[in-house]
Order: C-alpha cells, then structure tokens, then sequence
C-alpha cells in the first residue's frame, strides 16, 4: 500500500494540575502556548506554524493518551486505515472538529500496545521562528521524536519498517543479532520514533529541537534557578547514537522531556543503518557518562484509546534490561 | 512523470592552484579531504558518508563545471533523462567509471543554462561526525544548497517547482507580483538551489551547513589569523529569510562560499511558501545590515557542458538589480 | 600620593523619555532595573551587587552629566580630592545623601575636560547573577569601560597614568611616535577607559561586558525583532586590540553603547603595553571589516560639571582622524 | 608586612611518562607547549606571556613538587620571605638560573603542609591569543587558580587572609560556624587558591579558564573521540559556589584538572564573601548533579620541599567529609 507519514507531530499527555506544568513547560522551557482552556493547554515551539505539537490534558493521573503523526494527504490517511483494517486492528475514526484545531483523524493501538494517531490537517497559526523578543528558556524549536519502550522491539521494528515504511537510521544489537533498540524515521532527521527493549508499551520521552548547543546549558540554569534541579534528569551530554547533544528532564508529573540538538541529515536513503553493539565500551554514551536507574526503569503509562484504561505491559522480551550503553 | 531527487549533492569548481585552494579549504575552512591528486581535491564535510561534496579541479580559469543532484534509484535517473529529452534538451551520459567514486550520471544545460548533473550513486566513505579531534576552522558538515543567478527566474522556478518537483519555501516578489528569488527544495531544509534575478547564468554561491553558530565566529578568527580577512565578504549576520545564521566567503579564485546555520525542518508539504516583499525595510537581512555591492555584482561563471567554454549570460528580466533586501 | 582608583563604576546619561529608554535597556538588553522614578532610572548588569552602573536622567537634550570611578577608602577619595585641588582644578563635594543610593562622592572636569567622579560607598543589592529566570536580551553582566574622544590623547595619557595611577594595557601610535589612542585600565581587564585622539571632550560609548560571545548574537537578533534593527551601528565582529567580540548600538537618544566579551586577564604588572601602529593593514578590526562613518564622526556631548552647560570640544590634535584601524 | 602577591602563577608536576602527558595535555585539550626536553614540558594558555603555567616534569611517581605564585617586586619577594622566616618556617632560595625561564624564587612549606613558591620574573613569550589558526580541544586560555585538601581549614584560611593578605570571594560553613572550604583571591577572580576540608595536605586541582562554555562541550567531545573517556571524572555542569561552568578531568597520571568559564570580577574589595551553608540542599552543585565518591576522596601527593619525599597526610579537622555541596 502506498502513503506517505510525514512526521511525528504531537503527543496528548495527561496531566495532573495545568498551573503547574505551564509553570514547567512555559515559564521554564519557553514552550509557546498557542491556546488554553480550563481542560488544556495547547504548545508548540518556535518554529511550528502548526496549532500545537505538546498536549498537555487534566486528568486524574498522568498518562499517555495518543501519539500522533501527520500524513500527506487524505487518501493517505484512509490508506492508512486500511492497513490498520485488513490486519483486524480496530481502528477509532474521529471527524473534523472533534478534536481541537485538529482536521479528521484516526486512533490505533499499534502492534506494540502504543495509542497511536494519524491526521493530516492541523490548524496553521503564527510562526515566531523570528520573534526573538519572546525565545526564554530551552528555546523549544519544534517537536523531534518519541521513544518507547516496547515488549518486542523486532516486532515492532518490522511493522514500522515494512507495513508504515519508515527506514532506520541507526539501531542496536546484541551478541546474538537480535535488535535490542531502533531509531526509526519519515522526516530527514535520525528519528521520528525510537524502540527499545522493556518493560512495554509505555512511553520513555519526547524529544523537542533546541537551536543550539547553549540553549541546553541555558535550560540547565534556568531550571535550576527557578527549583527546578531535580527534575534534571540526565545529562547534558553527547550521544554517540544519534550525536545529539542532549539533556533529560522529567516534568511535574514524571513524564521524561528530551532537549535535543545536533543530528544529522538522513535524506539519503540507500546508506545503510548504523550499528551500535550493545556492550561495546566505547559505544556508551559519548563522553562515557552512565545514566541513572531511573532512566532505564521509569516511563510513562499509556492508554487504550477504546477503554481510556492503562494498556497492560510486558517485560521486554530480550533479557538485557540495561546495556551499558542507551540512548 | 514520476521520480525522487534526493538533494543538491556536489559542486564542481575550476580553481588555478590546488595547493592554493587547500590553504583555504582544508587548513582554514576544516574540510575533509577525501583524496585528492595533481588534478583534482575531492572534499567533504564532517556528517557526509559520500565521498565528496566539492570536488576543486585545476584548470586556466574559474568556473562552474556543473551542479550535481542525487536521485534516489536508477529508474528515477532514466525517468529524468527522459523528461530533458522529451523537452528537446540534450543531455551527456557519463557512464560509471568515468567519474571518480561516481556511479553512471548525466548532465544537462537547465532551462536557464545552468550546468547541471543527476546520479544515484557515489561512493560511500567513513563518516567523520564523531571524530572530534578532526574539527577544525569552520567544522564544516555538509554541503546544503546552490545559489544561483538567472535571468529569468519566473521561467526556472517553475520549471524546478513543475517538471523537477522542488518545493518553494520561501520566496521574494515585486509590486507588480514577478518572483524576484525562489529557494526550492527537494531535501527537508530551506533549500537544495535558489534562484536570484540577475546577470546569469551564473553560481552565485555554494552554501554549507555548519553545527552551530559559533562555528562561524570561530570561521572569521581562524581566517582572519591566517591572512583571508579580505575573503570574508559580507557577514556574519542573521538571514530575514530562512532565519539561517551566514558568512560570506571569496575563496582564492573568487567562488563565493557561504557558511550557514539555523534553518528550519520543511518537511510540511502543505504549508505555503513564505512571501517576502522585495523592497519592504523590514524584511531586509535581518539585522539590518546591507550587503557589499560586490555580493549583489559578482559571480562566477558556468560552463556548458558540451562545448567546455563560459555560457553566455543575459541580464536580469526584472528590473531592480538591487534590492535592499536579498540574501 | 597614594590612592586606589578600584575601577570604572557608572555613567549618568541624559536621555529625553524614560519609556524610550527603559524598552530598549531593559525590554531588549536585558539590563536589571534597580529602581526608578519620574526623572531617573538605575540600572545594572546581572552580576552586579552595587545599586546601578548606568543612570539615566530624563532631559531635554542628550547629554553625559559624569563618568564615575569606584575608589577603595574615605581616605583615598581625600587623597584623590587633594590631588586635583593642588593642581588648581576645582572639584565639587557631593555629601552623602546628596545622591541616591551612594556615599560622599566629588566630581571635576578632568585634563580633558570630561565629567568625571569618584566615590567609595554605593548601595549593595542582591546580586542575580544566578536568577538565570531573568536572564534575557544581551544578558549584561556588568559596566567595563568608558571610551572618549579627547584633543589632546598625550595629555590625557599622561595625566591618567601618572596622577591617577592607571596602567596601560594596549595602545595605538602613528608614524611619528605620537600616542593616538590608548587603554587604561585600573581592574584586571583591558581597561576601564580608553581615549582616542578626535573633536573633544565627547563620550564615544560606554562598554558592558556580556557572559558568551552567542549573547551578543541573541542581542542582535532581539533587537531587529523588536524593531532596533537601526540600533545597530557597527558588528558584530572581533577586536584585534583587546581581543574582544564586540557590538556597537546606539540608544534612542543616540548614546553609543558596546557589548563586548572575551578580552583577557591584566593583573600582570611587568607586562610591557602592546602596540598597534595606525596605519597597519594587518592591524584593522580583526576581521577586517570597516567601521561606518558615524562610529568615527558621532559621540555624546559632556556637561560641565559646574555650568551644567555642554563642554566646548577642540579638533583631536593628531591629524589623522580616522585611521583604517579603530577600536 | 606590605608585598604584593599578584596571582596563582604555575603548577609543577610529576608525571610518569612525557609523551603520555603531551597527548593528553598538547593533543587533546590544546595546551601551547612553550618548550620540552626529556625531563620536562613547559605548557602554557593561549593568552599566556609568561613561559609556562603548567610544567611537567618526568619522575618515577605522581606527585606534586610546587604550586607558585607571581609577586610584582623583587622588595616584596624578600618582605616575604622575611614573613615566613620570622615565623620559623624554613625558606629554600632558588636563584635566578637555577629553574629554567624563571627568575630568582624562594620555596617553602606553607602552613599546611602545601609546598609553595615564589617569584617575580618568568620569561616573556609570544602571546597566541588571537592565532586562532592554532586553537584546538578546549581552548585553554590561561591559568585560574589551584585547589587544595588541608586538615584544618580554617588556619590555613587566616594565615592566607592576615598574613599573606588574600580577600575571600566565598565560603562554606556548617552548622557549628566552621568554615569548611574558603575560595581566596589576590588578582580580580574568584579564586587563585581554595581550601576544603579533607586529608591533606593535597592538591584536589589545577583550574584552568576558557573563553566560553561551546569550548568545554568541545573539549568533551575531543577527549571522548581520543579514547580519553574515562578522563572525565566530573561534569560538564554549573557551580553554584563561583557561578563557572566547569568540567573536572583527571589526567594520565591521575592528577585533577579543571576546565572553567564564567566566573565574574572580584575587584570592589568592600563587599562581604558569599556565604554557603554546607548541607543546604538548594545550595548543591548549581543543576542539583552529584560528585562521585572519586572526587571527594582522590587528590594529589604533594612533595616536600626539602626531602623531595611525600607529605604526611592529616584527616581533616571537620568531621562531615562529604557534604551534599561541594565545588
């Protein structure tokens, strides 16, 4: 079948109490916030001309609602479904105006358990790429890529690849050649989503593009100025996957952020997937740092987009929990 | 007619003295050199995995010997092949062999006279991304995009926008509504080639991608410490359009280099273009800076790719010359 | 006679509208508000623990009311007063309390008839150097230096380095061995006060130092978006004397101000001045660029201390008033 | 007693193998080396004049032989060592021509055991601060300051602060009123030398100052891609404590070096030392990062200046070895 996902494009986060995490997302990170209500609020960073691509909802507790990717077309968009339908996966249409600033769109659970969606149509609003006079904090450029943790990573790895037609640019493997994580893309970066071996489906983070290197530095500061220290994760550092120049957070209801700056372009599409070997010593995060527990351990529930329930999750099917090297 | 160019690729450049070019290049600038012989220097930047990005070739004069396209298979080469030959062009097979580390390609004269290449393969080579006791000078990454000069930039926009399928980003236009410039892209940045109204044919200059913005202060330091303070042209300053962060250089034999950082993701295929007014104050470069007339005047020339000698230029349909804003 | 001149303090600027002035110090540079009222504003840099560096006085005319020096003890500021007195110059007590926020202070016009001031107590207040929340625009740590066109460079040089005890750190002479211009400095940087020679006595800026060359990038890119595009006068660009990365802008009231970071440690007394020869090729603005004809033509008005009147201004005494190179 | 002590000046240590330290020192972090024979490297900074700050010297084991200070006078040299004569202390002369590229010198142990130096003359050498051409790994610009283990704090600070007259920037105490570590200064920095409580008499680290924080990310990404991984003991993050961004390195020989930027000017000589208290949790390491055990526990041997033998160690006095801050 024959269509074109363009991008991740946004995730629904529930959250606990939205004065707290605009303090997080706006006032620390520099988050735009397009619009809000009572029930959410609606971000993007400075370059999106689209409505949102950070969805923060009130909920009881915190959980992933759906992640979503934006598709070319409309025929793409039922071509998609199709898909979805032939394999017997139930699928759940939502109409144009049932979703905020959002055009029709439809909700899966992928083979992994992950709430997914797809869309093409998002309201366009001002992009303030230019508007220097409101940058602040991380200075959030754009939303980069999700990270999950998944029960059966190979699994999940194939049906991106073969039935959603995304390519690899970089993954990890162990002794035995299984694939132990996989950074898979659309768009021209290294991903739009990433997989690794765990305890799954549940959400690791999501990463946001930062202009520059110092804006990482910046956020540290800023953060940690407004009492934020402990919500500094990992990092900053370099990572050898991806060479991206990172920083972990964790916001006010644990779900894990990632500044991220420094791939590279991925438009060439007969290089082959860079390989990491799991163990390797001198694969380890770049500058040799380890990660806290944490970070392997902890990642956010996500939900059944039928039931609204938290979707039951399997430890990962290969028994190596945590490499020394992770990305 | 269906096929896939995947991004600008390389630029052949004449140049008089290689041992000269290579100060410049290599010492200076922190490109890689791949190879290089009594002929010929093959460079590249710190990301690229294909053997070259600028290939310098000693000859009498400076020009332009063409401006080369990766294609993503080689059905998609014949497919292009045959829309220049159905249109009356006549194009130049160059068969694998012919061209160092280069598969089967041919070249072609463009709708404006430009000299211009199509292949699908070039060889691959170690990616330096991660040797960071190589980064020198300017840490150059990768090649990004042509910036050219036409006569007739309405006539090659659309023939780049309907017969090569390149996107337009942004754009600049006159009163009377002309396309005064157009930055078109195939690959998710700004721009693979721009065209600006002017004497031309001609290659008004060759951008690269540098990690981050101090890559360019340090630029102007370490030029300026080896004696190029006079290469350096216009800069560095803040692009209105694009946003992109820029130095202009004037290497050895006058080829005009930028270095640039600080785009944007156009992976988005349903937003419409950016328009700049060409004489609005507002929207000149960004920090209000004007450029040298040298920038607006020189260029260098392009060859045809049959006969070898200069092509014959035409000035500028549209009138104003000179904008107050370019880029 | 022995004294401790500790370093350059604050400058008292008049400005004709407060509102003005406050949207382009505070709103786009980034400068901490102590305080203010209907006629004044008292600024400073984010590390600074003393009340203001800059203090603006609504007038009707721009103006430089004094250039103030911090001094060590009660008894150095009467060993400085007995200093000027015994030289016949009339000086001017201000008792405590006289002005806002600082201790006894006296102001005189010193050899080349510039306002000058000297006090030993000014007001503590928090320092918010690590409120990296508030951090923004050019993100100003502290006052540097203040630059002047003076007639007579000599005389000033002498007079500051034998009577007040400054050192030299670099300077810039002609052909014929005359100082042209020269920078003295009290603390352990490249100066407090620079004097060159040009129609004086006129105050060409006053410097303030930023944290990280990428901070006067940002100011750069604040200021054109918040509509100061024509603020910025000249760079930003690399100093070869001092060493520093620089920006000059003009204020509303025309008032030149320099973000500079990046010159060098001074404490080494031993240390011969280096020199610069006028007319040096190799010696320009380190890059080479040029500088505009305003930046050599234009500086503010000084006041007499007594008159309040602007002070009469003599040609410099060199003949060559705008060598190639300039700082 | 009046001298005039100017600044922590250069670091004499032993290193087991020349070539192994030229690598690390030379190769990967930037040092200028000055001059080298088989005994000896003499590194210094880019902005450095003076002939070296950092000498290494080849012995059978690490250890440190000196740690020496510049003073402006020959008179002052003699008032101290006048000062410590009359304390008893035994001072070793070294006359000008016994140590290479320095002038005359006297040795001593300081009141904690700490062999010291002083001097006036150093060779003069060509200052590289603007070849940029010749900048690599961080950039090291000049010495900052050293950093010792000593038993007893407290003396060791008052004998500093009355008898060699330094002024105290910062300070940790506990609970009872002890100081636990002081940051002293005599040029306008935070610190030339700071002591903390811990078995001593030990060097902790030699902190050299950057131009800016990229510098530090790029010394990171240098080490790591030279196999120097595990050199990186601590960092890149903020102090709290003196404001500098900072990265701890331990080199082949296992000798601790710091890389450091952004800490301010200490010149106003009135305002009281910032005071830290030592379990106050917001008071952490700036980002809220902990140390490794390493970097409490592990320090240099320092030599004594007579016997050339290692100096007895002492446990420090204050018994919270480790606290939660630290710098």
């Amino acid at each position: 079948m024959d269509f074109n996902i363009i991008r991740c494009a946004r995730a629904i986060l529930h959250v606990k109490d939205l004065d707290v995490s605009r303090q997080f997302y706006v006032d620390a990170l520099g988050f735009v916030e397009t619009e809000s209500d009572e029930e959410t609020i609606y971000l993007r960073g400075l370059e999106e001309r689209t409505h949102h691509s950070l969805m923060l909802k009130k909920a009881a507790s915190p959980a992933v609602e759906v992640l979503s990717y934006k598709v070319a077309t409309e025929r793409d968009l039922e071509q998609l479904a199709s898909l979805f339908t032939e394999k017997g996966t139930e699928i759940q249409w939502l109409d144009k105006g049932t979703q905020y600033a959002l055009g029709r769109a439809f909700r899966v659970q992928d083979i992994a358990g992950l709430p997914i969606e797809f869309f093409v149509e998002m309201n366009e609003v001002e992009r303030l790429l230019q508007r220097y006079d409101l940058y602040k904090g991380a200075r959030v450029q754009r939303i980069d890529h999700f990270n999950c943790m998944v029960a059966d990573v190979e699994e999940t790895y194939h049906f991106y690849r073969k039935s959603l037609h995304f390519s690899c640019s970089e993954y990890t493997d162990t002794k035995e050649g299984n694939i132990w994580a996989a950074w898979l893309h659309r768009k021209q970066t290294v991903h739009d989503v990433a997989f690794m071996n765990g305890l799954g489906p549940r959400l690791h983070h999501v990463g946001f593009h930062l202009p520059d290197p110092l804006a990482i530095i910046h956020a540290c500061d800023v953060l940690a100025s407004m009492g934020y220290g402990e919500s500094i994760e990992r990092g900053p550092g370099r990572h050898g996957l991806s060479n991206a120049f990172f920083l972990y957070l964790r916001d006010p209801d644990g779900h894990r952020i990632e500044l991220y700056h420094g791939d590279y372009l991925t438009s060439d599409s007969d290089l082959s997937p860079i390989r990491w070997d799991i163990n390797d010593p001198m694969r380890q995060t770049f500058w040799g740092h380890t990660a806290p527990d944490s970070w392997f351990q902890e990642a956010s529930d996500v939900l059944d987009i039928h039931t609204k329930e938290i979707v039951g999750q399997q430890k990962g099917k290969l028994k190596q929990h945590k490499p020394t090297f992770m990305i």
